[in-house]
């Protein structure tokens, strides 16, 4: 294979014609796909289906001896905190059950320290100038739209193969008062696939914000999804390793079933210190009555136990290997070598991260969308919607069919040629 | 009867010695009863338990054409916002569905209107001036908590038979601008049962308030929880009557199922003007990628529609009535015309309120749960806990057995009458 970059003019200009020609016909399909989203296939959402029959006819009371029908038990049922906290490792005692969605976990502690502060600190609404919080790019699109929500100041932190620059982030951390947090997916990242390093969990665990109220988000959204059964990533359990450098207080962990179960209709949580959920108890006493037990309870009888969980997300990563597979085998035979991309191979999660050449992002996704396939909006991974290389594109091949996803790999394939031959002529 | 009132020290100080002897004895039955929350009982469980078969192996489709098990629709299913919509007598178009409760989209609404304003306008805390809100009393502890927790200055308003005093309700709106709410549960009102007049509603739909984001919080908690089949109270659908006079913006009416099929693992909703929606659909983008549409479609399968829902009720109000009859039968019989309590006996809802002399509601609750009854913390039904005349109680005849119902009923007669003649014995 001969790099694009190394071809002549001529050559160059008679390759774009080629694609051209291929990328006209393709337009022609008039096919509609979709690669833009985290979204399980029918395939996984079928395998929970028997959930739907856990319940029925059968005593719904849970360990704590309430009925899982009726109001009680704010913090949520033993059965499923005890699910929750095998999947993050930490204590039962650590962990709160909320609803169905860690993101709206995660919303609502932004909110919360909106209004109320953290543990007693100034609520950041009332402060004299924004709070900001460190954003590892490219991450997640969402995570970034709390905080502009919120009008919480981005700072752009790189990811580095071993999870974000700890040297970055350790000087703005303790340097700077008004950075309150920093959002992390430190497992399967979104959407590189990184699993941090052991340095780099040990480095938060220990670090020292100038700001009392900083906090990190761990959102632990890939914790058990792993693609391989035995090549799998392993992470320290930041919530132990923090307590035990008398640093308990610096992390909210946040976890739910949503890609384990049904996304939407599964159960959340947060796992934090004692001092962390006694100030989050004080709200939540305020904001409901509880959450929904009975999905809790659905829950935890569906899986009986962790061995139960695991075994399940086996189910899982055999109907997602394959579709990782075809999208990674495609790019490596069809664009390995010609210098115009880079892709991650992920152990884990949900996604693999593309780079174009810089500045073609936007017009690779626009392309595509042309064709018939949609692609997560390029940006969308960097905080205000602003790659500043324009160059990363995610894609998401659990929803499509096999099939479905080799014609969308072919045409996104096309269009980053087409795109990086047109910026390489550029320089000519 | 003779009126304690009428009777002469020696009289009373006899009447003393009776009932302070049978206090010991309640005392020594070791009783714990429990007729402090609005909490269904068993068999009103048992009633929704087939709606836990309702999904299983089908398809989980909506009307919207997306599979419920998977991310999507936002706003919630159309079946279930039919649901909620012939509930409340709205527009399916003027509804959003939200997770398990109600009390948690009201918490999300005040907390919204915080940190982002109404509808464009400044986010309260960024007042000067903490906001205020008018709270008709006796009314629900849990609205009046909200409140306190985001520091908003409650003023109460005198329930009167017909609802809220109008009065003055139009006069503190129209001339204080940080009046920014007012919570209303217009239907089967907590704790007292009462429904607004027709007046009452129309008047709500007119008001003119000095803030342009002054929001009536219209809590639809007991919409459609009659006691009986043919005497059922009606009241004026706010939303209409306000939008046909131009003031569509002004409520929001919240509503859930909670006390239909389960407490905690219902559905709940909003709904309100379009330009209203508009402004809450921004936040819920973000909050969220959407609630339990799966509960929801369980729902609407469960009731197939409105009718069914109705035929439902029917069965809670078979169960509950037999209740409430024994506690206002009790009052009636052992009570009436001694003049020391009033209460109400109401065509709906979950509540009795009852009305002690003045001073004498903390002591009564204070009493009863030395013999083993808990009440509603006496104080409850007011801003801040503090009853004014110290004189109202909330009674929840939901959830005990009608045998464990006489024995609280009575438990708490005998107490009202102890704290009653002490009352009057400082008099003489």
């Amino acid at each position: 294979m001969k790099k694009y970059i190394d071809m002549s003019k001529e050559e160059l200009v008679q390759l774009k014609e080629k694609l051209e020609k291929k990328y006209k016909k393709a337009k022609e399909l008039g096919l509609q796909l979709d690669m833009s989203r985290g979204k399980p296939c029918k395939e996984q959402l079928d395998l929970s289906m028997p959930m739907m029959k856990t319940l029925s006819g059968k005593v719904l009371t849970c360990e704590q001896g309430v009925d899982c029908r009726n109001y009680g038990v704010l913090e949520g049922i033993n059965e499923a905190k005890r699910m929750l906290s095998d999947m993050i490792e930490c204590p039962i005692e650590n962990i709160i059950m909320y609803g169905n969605s860690s993101l709206n976990v995660m919303y609502d502690t932004v909110s919360r320290s909106m209004t109320h502060g953290v543990m007693g600190s100034t609520p950041w609404m009332k402060l004299d100038k924004p709070v900001k919080f460190l954003c590892p790019s490219p991450g997640y699109d969402r995570h970034f739209a709390i905080c502009e929500f919120f009008g919480i100041e981005m700072i752009t932190v790189p990811m580095l193969p071993t999870g974000p620059d700890m040297d970055m982030v350790e000087e703005l951390v303790s340097s700077d008062e008004m950075i309150k947090g920093i959002w992390c997916v430190p497992k399967y990242s979104n959407p590189q696939g990184i699993t941090y390093s052991d340095e780099t969990v040990r480095r938060f665990a220990r670090l020292k914000p100038a700001a009392k109220d900083f906090r990190i988000y761990w959102d632990n959204a890939y914790g058990i999804h792993h693609l391989y059964k035995h090549d799998q990533d392993n992470i320290i359990e930041i919530l132990g390793e923090a307590d035990s450098v008398g640093n308990g207080d610096i992390v909210y962990k946040f976890c739910s079933t949503s890609k384990v179960t049904f996304p939407g209709s599964g159960v959340a949580g947060i796992a934090a210190s004692d001092a962390n959920l006694e100030f989050i108890r004080k709200q939540m006493s305020i904001a409901t009555i509880g959450y929904d037990k009975v999905n809790q309870l659905r829950h935890s009888r569906f899986f009986d136990n962790f061995d139960g969980v695991m075994k399940h997300m086996r189910k899982h990563a055999k109907i997602l290997l394959p579709k990782f597979k075809t999208v990674i085998d495609k790019c490596e035979s069809e664009l390995g070598g010609l210098g115009i991309g880079e892709w991650t191979n992920p152990k884990g999660g949900y996604f693999i991260s593309f780079e174009t050449l810089e500045g073609c992002a936007k017009k690779v996704v626009s392309m595509c969308k042309e064709a018939g396939v949609i692609m997560t909006p390029a940006g969308a991974t960097f905080p205000y919607g602003k790659d500043p290389k324009d160059s990363n594109i995610r894609i998401a091949p659990s929803f499509p069919s096999l099939e479905e996803l080799e014609q969308a790999t072919e045409i996104f394939i096309l269009c980053v040629k087409l795109a990086s031959v047109d910026k390489i002529l550029e320089t000519k």
